[in-house]
């Protein structure tokens, strides 16, 4: 496959929007992207969303999209894989330019989740799990999560205070994330006093849902002239894919993201380096459980000692691996599909030493990783810039 | 691009399926193209769906068919483009394989829609169309459809009646189709005195929807040996996509399936072929009018003329352009985000020589052709025996 580098990207601020529909959210982060790599239009669109059709009585998403953007009669297409939705769209995009089908390309991820129109959000999230086996029984997406919470507190000896780290860092570097849902600070006592929203997982436990959308524009490397735009080309080293049972009781290890493990095993092999490499990783702090098992899987932690890594300050921008940058999922907000779009973005505006207050000094390379359902699916991508 | 084979192919009954969930209908369909593979496994499952969510309470689907399937690990993921989600899942399926990310790929196209637990079929259907601008004023899809028919007919000056032999052909094709939902032949009668849906729409202008699963394996066209199977390689020679607005207002011309042409004129020279070089022609007969649309569009009749073929007995097994040849949408069934793969199944059969009663003599060459919403989203493959 072709080598693809990122040129632009775009993003618009995570919130609550009523005043934009589902189509023009999106178009402003595509314009932003295009602008951002100075381009009037690329070949195809490959649009991360995992709620239109529930929240939004809107299917048929690509073509939509493209044509509001101005992409008449442009290829373009809607990929869901829950909130691995715009992970999945930027891997497909690759694909498509790295094939040859395509000279370039973007991947959008979007979502409206606070208009709901009468539908409920909880029960649309909770589509992400197994609507057999899980959902019939009345669990929520949350309720998954808070299971496999409890289950690591008893099985690894951990209190519930010891999470508090990781939201605290995602709102601390948010405050300087002008697109971030929160961008507001919070103490060890905010956490410990957040009202409980699903034993044991409590308000700050949690990311926010949200309006946003992100883009980003792809091409193949070898078509860029250099220098170009006057910054360091940012390219994607390592590309991956894994899926796991979406029921947490199929699984062997209710504790193990086998799909992490996989997909960032391949991304190292791919890219040829070890997570010692990595200079910060966007990873998927839907909740504050996921963080801890997703630097575990991912090769950062032993199995259960995720949370070390927080209480011993590594997480942060000066720390060892510095996570949730501009605020993670916990602080810019988790506009589901639109999500794993975000990550990358974050990454490349570290990568291209435009991240302001929470730049890491001299990143080189960042790793982002989108979970779709409880670790059902799982796409990793590492950046590096030249 | 590598050149692709379709090695494989599995056609679940087009039915109303209480008995089957909708990861079991799906399962059924890939075991079948992996059986008549002669293979154990692919690379990547690519899903294409319409309406999971908002009729199954189920997204994250491609997570879910892969480990039914027993495809541990790998990766999947759904993509929706309203009823051409399924040709639009073996794009994307054709990319991954061809861009050298695998060596091997499903396709599989999944709709269930008659055990609706209480969704209605008919809201979910126009999420197909804008739902800003059509929707929202209380227009169904069928009533979409019914616009264009009308003014067809007003502008073109054809009579209902002249429509009818697009679904006698299908029904008496479908005949000879174990898979086809309605194995029944029509008369001329049946179709004047046939219940009116949307004036001017009746019930035999509609196609049926259904539950069912078609899957098809892919692979390099230089991976395999020689000879294969012992039977013709079928290769994928053309696979390209269009979009036009969702909004039937929107568009330049409302007769004119403008993605239709762009898509068929772009395959026809990826193919170094012309219309006159297509033995038979799987179109998306949803409405007898889009019938007479796509064969407009694609450069088999001048603009208002669709309907003189089928009048001359062009579209039939032995006419000069064979359409709905196992039954088209009209009776083989219409589950919407699996209609893709199906029509792409039905054209390597007749390729293979396997298509029994309704077999086209000689066929060599055979092009399919899915439609999402009414023209939104056009892909059209063109498929060759070696």
């Amino acid at each position: 496959m072709r080598e693809i580098a990122i040129i632009g990207i775009g993003q618009t601020p995570v919130c609550e929007n009523w005043e934009q529909s589902l189509r023009e959210i999106a178009v402003d982060a595509i314009f932003s992207a295009l602008q951002d790599a100075r381009r009037e239009t690329a070949d195809g669109l490959f649009l991360g969303n995992m709620l239109s059709g529930l929240i939004g009585s809107q299917e048929n998403l690509g073509a939509l999209v493209a044509d509001w953007a101005g992409f008449h009669g442009k290829e373009a297409f809607k990929i869901e894989a829950a909130c691995a939705s715009g992970a999945a769209a930027l891997r497909l995009a690759m694909m498509a330019v790295g094939s040859g089908e395509m000279e370039s390309a973007i991947a959008v991820g979007i979502e409206k989740m606070t208009e709901t129109k009468g539908a409920d959000t909880t029960a649309a999230l909770a589509t992400a799990a197994d609507a057999d086996y899980e959902t019939i029984h009345g669990l929520s997406f949350v309720g998954i999560n808070a299971l496999v919470m409890q289950r690591y507190m008893y099985e690894c000896g951990w209190k519930h205070s010891d999470f508090a780290p990781f939201s605290i860092n995602a709102h601390a570097n948010a405050t300087h994330n002008p697109f971030a849902r929160i961008q507001q600070t919070i103490t060890w006592n905010d956490y410990q006093r957040a009202r409980m929203i699903a034993t044991p997982i409590n308000l700050l436990d949690a990311s926010p849902i949200g309006d946003g959308s992100a883009a980003l524009v792809i091409v193949p490397i070898n078509s860029l002239k250099r220098p170009a735009l006057g910054r360091p080309v940012v390219k994607i080293i390592a590309s991956t894919a894994a899926t796991d049972t979406l029921a947490i009781h199929d699984r062997h290890d209710l504790l193990w993201l086998s799909a992490a493990e996989k997909s960032t095993k391949r991304a190292y092999a791919q890219a040829g380096i070890t997570p010692n490499d990595i200079d910060l990783f966007e990873l998927h702090d839907a909740f504050t459980i996921m963080a801890a098992l997703s630097l575990e899987a991912s090769g950062f932690a032993e199995r259960g000692q995720g949370l070390r890594l927080g209480l011993e300050g590594e997480i942060t921008i000066s720390g060892r691996i510095p996570i949730s940058t501009r605020g993670g999922l916990k602080a810019r907000g988790h506009p589901v599909g639109a999500t794993g779009v975000y990550q990358i973005a974050e990454v490349v505006q570290q990568l291209r030493g435009e991240a302001g207050s929470t730049q890491i000094p001299d990143a080189r390379i960042g790793m982002a990783q989108n979970i779709g359902g409880s670790g059902a699916t799982i796409i990793t991508h590492i950046l590096q810039s030249e």
